[in-house]
């Protein structure tokens, strides 16, 4: 019987989940039942020609090719915040405007930062490469050198392990995701694989540990396990096709896949195998966190599962009931997203999202649900889990593995570094959305 | 037997094609009998550190972080060629300088660009597009509309049908693979599928052709087959995950993957439902090919499939003897690259290139296969097949199905456009590379 099966269908749209997830196949199918839905508008044939009519930039040549180009004027705003614009001595950050952006891709003009000490200005014919220590034989290479070796691409995240550090305030701050999880971005890097360089100086079987350094004007350092040096360690040379971003390590960075932003070392000089850590500076404080016994939890590498919407979020107010796309980013430390679960309710109820294919290992993924908010109160949440089975935790659960901290949380300390848990955007009927609790 | 089993080993490494092509799987394994080929110097413990001790950058705070951020300054080679740098009064292109990218994607600052007329200075506000002729009820919607719709992100290359024209030379010319290839590029573009517009429009049973315009002042307008809007046709939005870069359609461009770049229609506004192509200027003039008998092929839409080499090409000197990485780029309008295959002696002998993961449909694909330079003369060439079963046509079999051409090709006319042939590079003693023909 038609009419029952026009039911049916329309009942799978709307049932997918609480307070108006809907089913997005059926959604991507389309029929005249959405037009109203949504904020395009219908017009006459005649009245279609009109609206087209009197652009200025229709009546006349339009501006010069650029030898690089950057966005149009009209996108100032699709920018990084700067935690330190008059660069006083103190660490700089430059936050990634995740609900601006789209894709799984962070394009390298917005690639978040964070800084000790400044871009240092590396003549990359200069820049030199070290390999040494508890090797068979040291190695010096240059950049020419290493662009002759095999090279590898790959889709990678980086996440400074304080990102999302002020979800564990104990009350909600008034604030957007790129103040929250602005300390995440997505490339593709393109470089030689450690091993392949570990694999010309040989390796003394003493070495359990590689020391990493910069040639920052601080020498950020820190100490890596072998294991990770021969799995998927790369120095990378090409971020999104062209070489790196000075603020991401130009002429050449350490990328470890999955581990926490600051190890990835970035204008990379030195290699040192080693039969321990190297417990320098930074490992054994600014990323040292110290747990309630007063013991440092010096190396807690991984970056776990987290995922978080960009759109709707604070900022991207709504313009009326209707059909939105409830979107975000997932990503995983251990490997590949498996699912990614949303909630208009506040967690009562959820509905799988889409997720963009390829889905690639420790990279971002695109998570999409239909909605249809009916101009009442809502709470979005999205929650994430990888192929090794590890779900992003809820706040409770979070809360009731690392206590709770009182007011802005020292970003540095415990609990709040690697604070992976889920987001809530509170929509008010005004079509505001707020950072909430629930 | 050891030594037995380790000659085999080395005997793999030389044997998998003519003239030095290895094996790249044992090359990512390494092992010390590779350094000394390699220009990486070995140095003792003591003087690694003296190579590191003295570079201005390390003793003086860097600059400040941006914003938005542009490649170092050590990279202003790094840049798009202009053709019309003064913008007469003619087509203008910007060329992706290959040679000096790596990985699948083309950074935004650097993709390339065909333009007619300029790029319009387009206010997104105040922007629309119509979908109006032959369809159930027209429609218009703005950008943020748009916003609201569900959205899909996909790598795709553009490529104009021009790009290697110049191989239709009868005489190689004296050019890089700028300046052959450089008229096709890859990103991640994000947007609506038309498919789910048309949805809400509804389609009337008489329309076959789309017909979509853009904003610019040439208004620059390609008829497109309903069966291709209702394929993989995008609205894209987004590009690498911002919004599109003026000169690839800012706001909003028809994304058409595979096919012709000047049909995936830049600064879209309208979309007109027909029954007929509307035989426009640029379909019936410009990218219209007239034909040896003096009929114009006039709907070649698929770009065929493509490959070359980026690494080694002219400008990127050999700096001696010893082990290179060969790669490239390769693509397909048909789906997705099944296999690359290079050889160093002009075509005599051939050996597979290993594919990066993932291998996108309609996107690059980047091969890889290590080759040990001996200093003598050698030919580089690449060819891709696409999994369709298409073969990349030989300079041999494409003449012969074409004809030649005498000296520098008109681009516009056959043979020229889509001419999809193998690109050789000529290695000469010295280490410089030049294109010749084999």
């Amino acid at each position: 019987m038609p009419s029952s099966r026009s039911t049916r269908r329309r009942e799978n749209l709307e049932a997918v989940a609480g307070n108006g997830l809907l089913d997005r196949r059926s959604l991507l199918r389309g029929g005249a039942a959405f037009a109203a839905a949504m904020t395009g508008y219908v017009l006459s044939d005649s009245a279609a020609a009109q609206q087209l009519a009197d652009d200025p930039w229709s009546a006349a040549t339009g501006s010069l090719l650029t030898d690089y180009e950057v966005p149009a004027r009209f996108e100032k705003r699709v920018a990084r915040t700067l935690s330190n614009p008059k660069g006083e001595a103190r660490t700089s950050h430059a936050r990634t405007p995740h609900h601006l952006l789209n894709g799984t891709i962070t394009p390298n003009g917005l690639h978040f930062i964070i800084s000790h000490s400044g871009n240092p200005d590396i003549d990359p014919d200069k820049h030199r490469l070290v390999i040494h220590g508890l090797v068979q034989r040291p190695l010096v290479f240059t950049v020419d050198a290493l662009m002759r070796y095999p090279m590898v691409s790959r889709m990678a995240f980086v996440e400074c392990g304080g990102n999302g550090a002020l979800l564990a305030s104990k009350e909600p701050l008034n604030v957007n995701v790129q103040a929250l999880h602005g300390l995440v971005s997505c490339a593709e890097w393109t470089g030689v694989m450690l091993s392949t360089l570990l694999g010309e100086t040989g390796i003394d079987p003493k070495a359990k540990w590689l020391i990493a350094e910069g040639a920052d004007s601080l020498a950020v350092s820190r100490s890596v396990p072998m294991s990770k040096a021969l799995d998927d360690a790369m120095i990378a040379l090409y971020q999104n096709g062209e070489r790196l971003m000075p603020g991401n390590g130009y002429p050449m960075r350490l990328l470890l896949p999955g581990w926490e932003g600051n190890m990835n070392i970035k204008y990379l000089r030195r290699l040192e195998l080693a039969d321990a850590p190297a417990m320098s500076f930074y490992e054994s404080r600014t990323y040292a966190q110290i747990l309630p016994g007063g013991k440092a939890y010096q190396f807690y590498f991984l970056q776990e599962v987290k995922s978080f919407i960009s759109h709707p979020s604070p900022g991207l107010k709504l313009s009326g009931p209707g059909l939105y796309e409830i979107s975000g980013v997932a990503y995983s430390g251990n490997g590949r997203i498996s699912k990614v679960m949303v909630s208009a309710d506040g967690g009562k109820t959820w509905a799988p999202a889409a997720l963009q294919e390829p889905v690639n290992p420790k990279a971002f993924t695109r998570f999409r649900a239909p909605w249809r908010w009916d101009g009442g109160p809502a709470i979005l949440q999205s929650r994430a889990w990888d192929e090794a089975g590890n779900a992003q935790p809820t706040r409770a659960e979070i809360i009731a593995r690392r206590g709770e901290t009182t007011t802005i949380p020292n970003v540095l300390a415990f609990p709040s570094q690697h604070y992976n848990t889920l987001t809530s955007w509170g929509v008010e009927r005004s079509g505001e959305v707020k950072h909430v609790y629930a």
